[in-house]
């Protein structure tokens, strides 16, 4: 009977009516015994009026006023779900992320958090009330102007403050029904996950996995923040994301030997093709990418031609960095001396993780196998000591990841449609 | 040179073309040397739309939490309205209520200034910045938190800070070309005035006038800011509402003898009909309205008949509080002992504003007489010192408008037409 730090996301109260659903279900909790701080995404699609708005009146809509615009979304729906709360006879008070001491670094737009001091937070719900904060806004430390946290930041804010507040659990409210072996939309025979370890669940979502972002799952593992990730559209059980495995009945549940099939066609493959095979050569390539503040993902420089000393030397990177990446190595071009590049934004990852494979040799064998039986061909191959990734033609990726669950006997045993959609911000 | 504080109304950033119009004045008048700060509502229709939002969710929005619901209005406005200066070339920022300092009372939905602490925004400008200011909000002193000023808080938000900021002028653009001596909507005669003293003002929007608001100029009165009411569509010199008469080339403009004639169909008269006509009678009846929280505008008791001693009292409300008002009467019955209750909504006010009438002894006479001439009936008379008014007939009101502007020679030469419509918050 502790407190619970709830967090809705925008297609959970995108109108009037999704608002009251949300409003019951946290009066039920609070009707259960426990203190209840609520985290709300802005409705819907909100931020992408305010961005439409914002392109409109000038092309380069970015920095201190672009996240003033965008925290105007939560500040409407936080406000309308604290009346809704009320019109059904209990004390709720809504607050901005200022108010509720979320305290950022001064990078607008993906602003990271510093601190959160929830005294305003902790009073009111002392007082008795249900507390309603603004998902995803800070005030910047050193300036106190507004910040937003970037997408998926209010998972970010909820977790946060349940560190913060010691709160016993953090439920993060979905459209999903919870984690899935992989994604539903892809397999149908995807299912939920009951429990999932911080590292499977971080593993999985610098993989693909859509439900939960990365730097929210590393935010709950460091405070040790058991994550409870479910539908606000059911009742059902979700996925817990924690570092113990939970009770269920009698037992605990038992750790997979693999957690899932995550898939990601987001991204792109640069090849710098001719490049001299002699030392630094790749420190040079990749200090060009790094000073254009481009993240990588997947690296691999294949062996040697002894007759030429050259070799070509490969990366993957998201799509949107594409353009940026290409510019940074052609004005590098003389320093790096290679031959030329070549774009290919057709690919696909799939990925395989589960803590299990660092005690079962057969898996990355089994992984190739069942790629193989399905004629997908691999392009390139990346493991870490819980995870094998491989990049394949992204028109197979689809194909690729249903064999692969299936060779893992991943598959459920019903047929039941899941629905899924997008997890807002 | 020195500083502007430049208020915009919601139809003049009703889109995004009217933004981009805005910021482009704003940025005039920083090259024009000044220092400028803006106060900004949101932008058109978006408080309706607000409004309407909430009254989906719960049945009786009020208080805190519709505060926090409608300032995310001018948050949007104040930040698109920044991005597009700086797409411009010049540097903004932009600034909520709390941020600028207003600091007021916890009456929710229509709190009033109480201090005006503009550190941030002195600050801003002093680095060179155009400052943005939400209007219509600000934070409560002892909860810290947000509030809203009620309608027509921004004009206040911006002669505040132009008093704390000890600004030259504080120019409220709106979408008339100024104060007119009669609503222009009536009167197609009506004339611009170029300069009026704030008692005038006061008189004029206190009858009718919604060019601006009374606390706004009682205000700018008790802290001499001048004001200057001018269009956003035009280049157009407005009205200058100060203490002084302004300089027009080598002359003063003078006093005139009457500033103008404002109505007002807004109200309702209820009468209370065979009142005791014995001392302490008044006295209980608006006890029982003001423990309602009614204000009242003009109230007539008749002259008792001698046969029954009794007497009628009538007075003028707001036809929003008339059925509170008849509510507070009826549980009075008993206290008070009146007969029957009169409720009249058909009914109007015109009156003649001018501080030439204290030293011009014709002006009562002749306002009578022009309506007479123009058969309308008086029903009820209130004078002030520098105003006359009369309740007529609601469908009278026009025409004794147009009557008593033509027989003070108000009228206008030109038949040019004038734009009007509603001035936001």
């Amino acid at each position: 009977m502790g407190l619970v730090v709830q967090k809705y996301g925008g297609s959970s109260v995108a109108d009037a009516e999704g608002i009251k659903r949300v409003a019951k279900r946290i009066v039920d909790a609070k009707k259960n015994g426990h203190q209840v701080v609520v985290v709300v995404s802005a409705m819907g699609d909100t931020t992408d009026e305010l961005i439409d708005l914002a392109e409109q009146v000038s092309p380069i809509p970015a920095g201190r006023e672009f996240d003033m615009l965008l925290t105007a979304g939560e500040r409407i729906s936080m406000a309308l779900l604290a009346m809704a709360i009320k019109n059904l006879g209990h004390e709720a008070q809504s607050f901005t992320g200022s108010q509720a001491g979320v305290i950022t670094d001064s990078v607008h737009n993906k602003a990271r958090i510093i601190d959160v001091t929830p005294g305003r937070i902790q009073t009111s719900v002392d007082e008795g009330n249900i507390a309603i904060v603004a998902g995803f806004q800070g005030v910047s430390q050193d300036k106190k102007d507004i910040t937003t946290l970037g997408r998926g930041g209010s998972d970010t804010t909820a977790v946060a403050l349940a560190a913060a507040l010691d709160a016993d659990v953090c439920e993060i409210y979905t459209d999903v029904d919870g984690v899935f072996t992989a994604d539903p939309r892809v397999v149908k025979k995807a299912r939920k996950i009951d429990w999932i370890s911080f590292e499977d669940m971080l593993e999985l979502a610098s993989s693909g996995s859509k439900v939960l972002l990365h730097r929210c799952v590393e935010y709950a593992r460091r405070y040790n923040i058991p994550i409870h990730v479910r539908s606000s559209f059911s009742g059902l059980k979700g996925t817990w994301v924690s570092n113990e495995p939970i009770q269920q009945g009698d037992q605990k549940v038992e750790q997979a030997i693999i957690s899932g099939v995550a898939h990601d066609t987001s991204e792109a493959k640069i090849t710098v093709v001719g490049v001299p095979d002699k030392p630094g050569e790749a420190a040079v390539i990749f200090r060009a990418i790094a000073d254009a503040e481009i993240n990588i993902d997947m690296v691999v420089q294949n062996v040697s031609a002894a007759s030429t000393g050259l070799t070509d030397i490969s990366f993957t990177l998201p799509k949107t960095e594409g353009r940026k990446a290409i510019d940074a190595l052609e004005r590098a071009k003389t320093a790096i001396g290679f031959e030329s590049l070549r774009y290919d934004d057709q690919i696909g990852k799939i990925s395989l993780v589960g803590a299990g494979m660092k005690t079962n040799p057969g898996v990355t064998a089994g992984f190739f196998e069942a790629l193989s039986d399905a004629g997908v061909n691999i392009e390139l191959i990346s493991t870490s000591e819980i995870r094998i990734s491989v990049v394949t033609r992204a028109d197979d990726v689809n194909e690729a990841v249903r064999a692969v669950h299936t060779a893992f006997g991943l598959d459920s045993d019903s047929d039941e449609a899941v629905v899924y959609g997008g997890t807002g911000r």
